[in-house]
């Protein structure tokens, strides 16, 4: 098992990687000092495969949890869906030392952190994260969030959970490509922060694709440091966490225009970070060879590199109602070398829109 | 003018008070660094009173203000009408640095206060408190929220404000109902915290019903410095800040059980202060001379108490659902003397319902 620390003041916690973690979460629980309820967020998938395991976990454990299933998919990632959850945390009697877990992808564990963050103006909260893009992503930094029509992510917090565990047991069901699009956030932490992680995952994409035992649990755990060291530097974005953004601008505008559906975050993500490289080649940050290493390393993981139903007004038009976007200024994170990033708020209309064009089909 | 600070390490900030604030206002905002667009987000009441006013004021400090009007009335207080306001955020293109500014009373400060805390994970947030119980309660300490069908304040955070202008100028529209209203938080502040300010409203009631201009600046001032000091005490509500619930358990029952129509918030709390009251000294924690002198005080303030339209069996459900209550333990609040109170959570459910019997009519 391997453990990685987020020192985050009195809001630190630890995230625990392994094969079987039954008897970690088990631990952690009996010592947290949470309250007899509990409320277990999942979906209509997910909470199917483990939802009653984790239940009678929970209860060996000590807590009389229930289930709260959504479905399955980005649209639960809304205020209504938001106000049913809590309307069960209510109705099993929570309060405020209860604890909430998110047992799911992405989308429960934005759903579910939003509603620990909100009920009673905040309760405990345990990540169970079983895609591989929430385990890398979306479980560790303490970003919860519902959508709003108008935009991703609109409407949310900062709210850290008391612990992750990612237990690497649960990936064995899941399909093909909710593993790629998790590819996309590992191949950025390479990118904006470590030229050696980087080269390891040249070194090994058919191992990564094929979910080695040996070879996953440190991709994870490397992922889950870079984000634990950029977080700690920079809880509430203010400065040097914005480098994980890289990609992201774009991405959202891709996601945005393609209704959410036909791209997975971390594909959408993939496309944004060449439209990023393609910027920095074009400003003369990066030569063509990196470029290529780039593209290469996405292709051999199977993520997509140029989007399909995207146009360049529409995508232009969406950059700047980004949350990232200040007083009109869109801040690019492009990148100065593999593992190296910068932050450039001045990027020309045209640069960005060639930039736009080579990634689309 | 007087200022209190409150001291929340980065979080500090400072509450303005007196007759005009405008000047200071504008000073503030001129400096504070806010992005160039901005809401105001304030009640068909209170919005057609003050609203243009303050657009034209913000609009001097360099800020392009948009008014975002919500139906006066706790009714206001929930997600669907949160969601409202997002979208006038997003719609009038407000960006992580961009200022919230609540304009009304306490029902304005708390869903504004939320879409502040939520909209992009966190706004800048200014309060203009117009009611005498926002200016002198909700406007101090960060709690925000909305309620939901089972709960009141159920969906909240704990959210600072950059500051507070209270402007007794915009009170002298208040209806004497609204006015009153706030008067059981300000006896509250005695009872808890200063036994001195509790005998300076005893001997100025009349002032204090006429909104005197030599007496309310310190009756509002001296009720904001017990809360800040509280507060800053204990910003998250696990200790000494759970005096102020003083009366509030049963308040809540009593608002829940009145379908929050029948008693403004501040009479609830007087009623339920009460309560505590008679809780205390069936317990032999004050005397029969005590009680009178709480009891007296409310009375020549124009408080109710005793309430119409409840039942013991109800107010006694209810307790359990309240926020406060951990693990099915009710926290009470009780007087050990006029300034000081302590918290009991093992009051025999016979003294609660006896206590109860006293406070309806």
């Amino acid at each position: 098992m391997r453990k990685v620390r987020v020192e985050l003041g009195r809001d630190s916690y630890d995230i625990f990687i392994g094969f079987g973690l039954d008897r970690e979460l088990c631990s952690f629980v009996a010592h947290a000092g949470f309250s007899g309820k509990a409320l277990i967020v999942s979906d209509t998938n997910v909470g199917g495969l483990y939802g009653q395991k984790a239940k009678a976990l929970l209860s060996e454990a000590g807590l009389e949890a229930e289930l709260c299933l959504i479905p399955a998919g980005e649209k639960s990632k809304c205020l209504r869906e938001m106000e049913k959850v809590i309307t069960a945390c209510i109705e099993q009697g929570l309060d405020r030392h209860s604890a909430v877990f998110a047992l799911g992808g992405g989308v429960v564990g934005d759903l579910a952190g939003f509603v620990a963050a909100s009920y009673m103006r905040g309760v405990p909260f345990i990540q169970l994260p079983t895609s591989l893009l929430a385990q890398v992503d979306s479980s560790v930094g303490g970003k919860v969030a519902v959508n709003h029509a108008l935009g991703k992510n609109l409407i949310g917090a900062f709210y850290q959970p008391k612990a992750v565990f990612i237990d690497l047991d649960r990936m064995k069901t899941l399909p093909k490509r909710e593993i790629y699009t998790g590819l996309g956030e590992i191949v950025k932490y390479g990118i904006i922060y470590d030229a050696d992680f980087f080269a390891f995952l040249e070194e090994h994409p058919s191992e990564i694709l094929a979910l080695d035992p040996e070879i996953l649990p440190h991709v994870i755990a490397r992922s889950c440091e870079i984000k634990a060291e950029v977080v700690s530097k920079d809880e509430r974005e203010s400065g040097l966490r914005r480098i994980l953004n890289f990609g992201h601008t774009m991405a959202h505008a891709i996601e945005e225009e393609t209704g959410y559906v036909r791209y997975h975050h971390g594909e959408a993500v993939a496309i944004g970070m060449m439209g990023a490289a393609y910027i920095s080649q074009g400003l003369g940050r990066i030569g063509e060879d990196v470029l290529e290493r780039v593209r290469r390393l996405m292709q051999r993981l199977q993520l997509p590199t140029q989007a399909e139903g995207c146009t360049v007004e529409h995508m232009y038009r969406s950059i700047f109602r980004d949350k990232k976007t200040v007083n009109g200024k869109v801040n690019w994170v492009l990148m100065d070398a593999v593992g190296k990033v910068g932050i450039d708020d001045n990027v020309p209309e045209k640069m960005v829109k060639a930039a736009m064009e080579k990634c689309i089909v």
